[in-house]
């Protein structure tokens, strides 16, 4: 027997969400096997070479925090950094980070190796074995049946993956890799409901053949920041994404393949993600705009591949290359794999508990796209509650639940496993009641001791999180202690046409003013001095500043969501005219119109209608 | 159309073969094509992550001196380097690496990448577009059609690849890899000859799992050389690899398999490689020996994988695992992807010109596993020349050959054209009748003015070259002119128990002797006055050295191949009893059994049959 003794946890995929339940579930002590196809690939980005961006980048955060991995990698591997939003407010603020494609995987696999309790297997899982309604390990195509106490199944686009390139399909789960089968088929036969959906990808191009002189350049932040609150090395060297502009040329010539496209002749019949939509599908649906943004995104370090982002498609590929070659700066493109969709199954994960656990067989956990949803960064961290909770459960410890109010990660599973959801999932700030309290900065204060207490965050993570909020609470402290006189700061509220002061005021009240920065106050000698002594770095001075200038704020997203909260159970009437309203989202027209609910609450808990799309509804029925 | 004109030359495949096909035929001028399954997997290592060795690590050097990649690719990701049998003078040292198995192949794509006229596409090629007897280009599963003036086919093990471990089979061209389908079927229906070869790869296992306390540590040269005649970089530091031994026990429980294993139940009918045979292969053939020797060689700076070299296995995997805890160290092995054995389409290289291009078809070339040979030199080596003389071809040039007394690469294509092979091709020293001359400190001598002459080899290369050789010659030339004297040498050799010189004598005779080095010369004041003056280094003085001390057998093995050279059409009698010869290999024996040759040529002729049996037979005959 290759297999000596049983598993605790068996990990099937190596994905984001493989990876992340494996490390998660190992890290919580678990003797941990994770099963892949093709060893080689583990971690792979199958899509974009990025993390993070606007909700997601809170997720990654949130991972780190909890003390998953996707941050660490993210970091080492990242060729730049943007902090997104950022004239939004901090808030709003979203990391998001391009990698090197190559290193990202090699350093997920390093890193797995390098965490105790992992052990490695390439061979794929045809079937689950299954004893009194439990799960109990895997069978493998080499015919290997490898016992274990708990599964997580995270097979991503892999099951019976069909590829769509215009009329011509091939059975793969990616493109250049094989498609699983067996899974999908044994848990009907269980019981399970299974549902097919789409997701797409761009081409690949040559970035020899790009003229850039027609783009514009999309430099990374000046000052860069990361991802893990852990010290990772800060980025020293960027490079530069690029953007262009579609036209009516392209739109054109992209129409012209419409008939042969598999998204719109009947061949898939599954739903795409609507936040990821195809250039065919933006054409056909926002027939009114005359241009869609495209990003040039460098794959790396040093390889000459481009992602094309903004440009996914399943349109012929002859038709993928006339209308690529029409946008400003690919007219003399060349492609080094077409555009091309792809038809997976998943299972509805109504069918899931809160830990992710199946409801039909117990200790199976299903997590990543699988679920239903769409991105790594949703990928990453159902894989890291999957694991948690797998490695807890056969541990006889309470489950680990994170609520809608302490992370994305619970706004998310939430949403999944109550609402269920008829296309790709993905997240968005607006699908959070309690955003504002849900910071890219503030992760490690929500999650870090729930990381700690179940074992997975480390002691020191725990201190730093700790040292930062101390240290915040006292500079706080400090200014709402001290005073400023006019003469100190007027000179500065002048030039940024803001009202001088009259007489002396606490410092606090007066960093509160949009006009002020804190950076205005620490160059003043004693705070300067009180900083320098009690050696604060910028992520300290970012928190405090935070803190100080966003307590209105969350004062008031706080009554809004109690207001919320008061009148969500009132009826709505039969007769509403959901298209009518301009100001509510397209998508949340559309749902309101289809499924007409009968409260506000139940119109709340319905996937892709937003807290915002609420409120448009309540000022209709006069609230 | 995402192809938008004719290429000079499509590549087909992206291993060793094809990655030196593309780079040389780019680099000769031709717009040149790679077309591969997966362009993550470009320059994967399938089997062992090592390059070089006995032979094969001349070849390397012969390939880097005409300006192929492999040497510079090597030496760039190596984390271990051996010179092998230094024991036996440097004619015979061969230059031998492993890799990091993930940087050779990130190395290889960003190589390709940087080398201008490549183009990249992501595709499978299932046939040849030919007409009027001509290729002009290829067809792909996405079905595009690719228009080209030559074609080169380096598919590897992946036509019809099919994978063997125990009882079970799956289609595959690597383990977690889809094969390739119809080429080999139109091939066959345009009158080519096919046949089916089989090769194999030991199991993986977790380092962590491994006690080498129970192992000899066997580590890289103190002062490592590298493969490049370029300036890449020295190793500065490296990784180990450990010996252990298998042992009757493990045989014993390997040969409980055998009634289980596709080589001896007939399922496998294709012809391995005698060389790289299997362990049940080893234990089966050599069943005197009571134990093998067994490498554990690191895949990589960092990761944890480990590659068993000597334990090659297609036997069922609770056999291999079984057996292989039986080993000293690998009690507790942890078995990552278990060894396996896949069969593949080859196409006997009778069929092809010296210049690789098949005879049928022409503008066709083929290199590496498809011409029946195995191992990466190999190969490498084979794409080398195809690419080489596919651009030649196009460019209306003289074809590029190398004949047997220039390079190891001249005596491969010379055995794979005139004798065909009937099992995996290997190179080694005795495949050579001049192996005194094709030492791996003088492929720059042999080889590089050759690669310059063509386009390949850059002027740079050249220079290096011959001043390296300008400068040994001055060099030989001041021993030959200075004298020494009793006094400042006799010391050393009474120490190496010598003969005292009892009177001056020119250096060039003293150095040449047994006991004595070029390094005991550059000790002497006015020596090293000389080295200093003219800047020698330390690749110029062993050139310097080897000159010196070779002279005798250079002038000796010119007379043995001067010799058989004459004898070689004597008549063979019919009643020779083959396995009479015990001082002659084992498998020229046999094939010499079943050929029955009628003449010494002819017998020397057969693949397998070295000079050394063939000096065994002329000693028999009287002569």
């Amino acid at each position: 027997m290759i297999f000596q003794s049983e598993y605790d946890v068996i990990v099937v995929g190596g994905g984001h969400a493989g990876a992340e339940a494996t490390a998660a579930a190992a890290n919580l002590g678990a003797k941990t096997l994770l099963v892949t196809m093709n060893l080689q690939s583990i971690g792979q980005m199958s899509c974009n070479p990025a993390m993070g961006g606007i909700a997601k980048g809170q997720i990654v955060r949130e991972i780190d925090a909890l003390g998953g991995y996707s941050g660490v990698i993210t970091d080492k591997t990242m060729i730049q950094f943007k902090m997104l939003n950022q004239s939004k407010g901090p808030a709003m603020w979203s990391p998001r980070a391009q990698s090197d494609r190559m290193r990202f995987a090699e350093e997920w696999r390093l890193s797995l190796e390098q965490t105790e309790n992992v052990d490695f297997f390439q061979d794929m899982v045809k079937s689950l074995i299954i004893e009194n309604g439990k799960v109990c390990g895997v069978n493998t195509a080499m015919g290997m049946s490898i016992r274990s106490k708990a599964v997580v199944l995270t097979n991503g686009t892999f099951l019976n993956g069909l590829i769509h390139i215009g009329e011509k399909q091939f059975g793969g789960g990616r493109m250049g890799e094989g498609a699983a089968f067996g899974i999908t088929e044994q848990l009907v036969d269980l019981g399970f409901e299974a549902g097919r959906m789409k997701t797409g990808t761009p081409p690949r191009v040559d970035g020899r053949s790009i003229d850039y002189s027609k783009m514009i350049e999309q430099p990374g932040d000046e000052n860069p920041s990361k991802f893990s609150y852990t010290n990772t090395p800060k980025l020293t060297k960027q490079r530069s994404c690029w953007i262009t502009y579609t036209n009516q040329e392209v739109h054109d010539l992209l129409r012209e393949g419409f008939d042969r496209s598999p998204m719109f002749n009947g061949t898939i019949k599954s739903t795409g993600p609507r936040y990821c939509p195809s250039i065919e599908d933006k054409i056909n649906r926002f027939a009114d705009k005359d241009r869609h943004q495209i990003f040039a995104e460098p794959e790396g370090w040093n390889t000459v591949e481009y992602y094309i982002n903004g440009f996914s498609t399943s349109l012929p590929d002859d038709v993928q290359a006339k209308a690529l070659r029409s946008i400003p700066g690919f007219e003399h493109a060349k492609i080094f794999r077409p555009g091309y969709a792809i038809e997976y199954d998943f299972f509805p994960p109504t069918q899931l508990k809160h830990t992710l656990e199946t409801k039909l067989i117990e200790n199976l956990y299903c997590a990543g796209q699988i679920n239903g949803t769409t991105g790594y960064e949703e990928a990453a961290s159902q894989g890291l509650m999957a694991g948690i909770n797998a490695a807890l459960k056969i541990q006889e410890k309470d489950p680990f639940i994170l609520n809608r109010n302490e992370a994305y990660i619970g706004v998310l599973i939430d949403d999944l496993i109550t609402k269920g959801t008829e296309e790709p999932y993905r997240m968005f700030t607006s699908r959070a009641e309690y955003r504002i309290l849900l910071r890219q900065d503030n992760a490690d204060e929500r999650l870090t001791r729930k990381g700690f207490d179940i074992g997975l965050a480390s002691e020191d993570r725990l201190k730093r999180m700790e040292e930062k909020f101390d240290k915040a609470e006292k500079l706080v402290h400090y200014f709402e202690e001290n005073s400023i006189k006019p003469q100190e700061i007027n000179d500065v509220i002048e030039e940024r046409e803001g009202t001088p002061l009259k007489q002396p005021n606490k410092m606090i009240s007066v960093i509160s003013r949009p006009e002020l920065k804190l950076s205005d106050f620490t160059k003043l000698d004693r705070v300067n001095e009180f900083i320098e002594n009690n050696n604060y770095d910028q992520e300290e001075l970012e928190q405090t500043e935070i803190q100080i200038k966003y307590k209105g704020y969350i004062k008031k997203e706080q009554q809004n969501a109690d207001k919320l909260h008061r009148l969500e159970n009132l009826k709505i009437p039969v007769d509403v005219d959901y298209s009518s309203f301009v100001s509510m989202s397209i998508e949340a027209r559309q749902k309101l119109t289809k499924i007409k609910p009968a409260t506000v609450a139940q119109a709340s808990r319905i996937s892709g209608v937003s807290p915002a799309d609420i409120s448009v509804l309540l000022i209709y029925m006069g609230r």
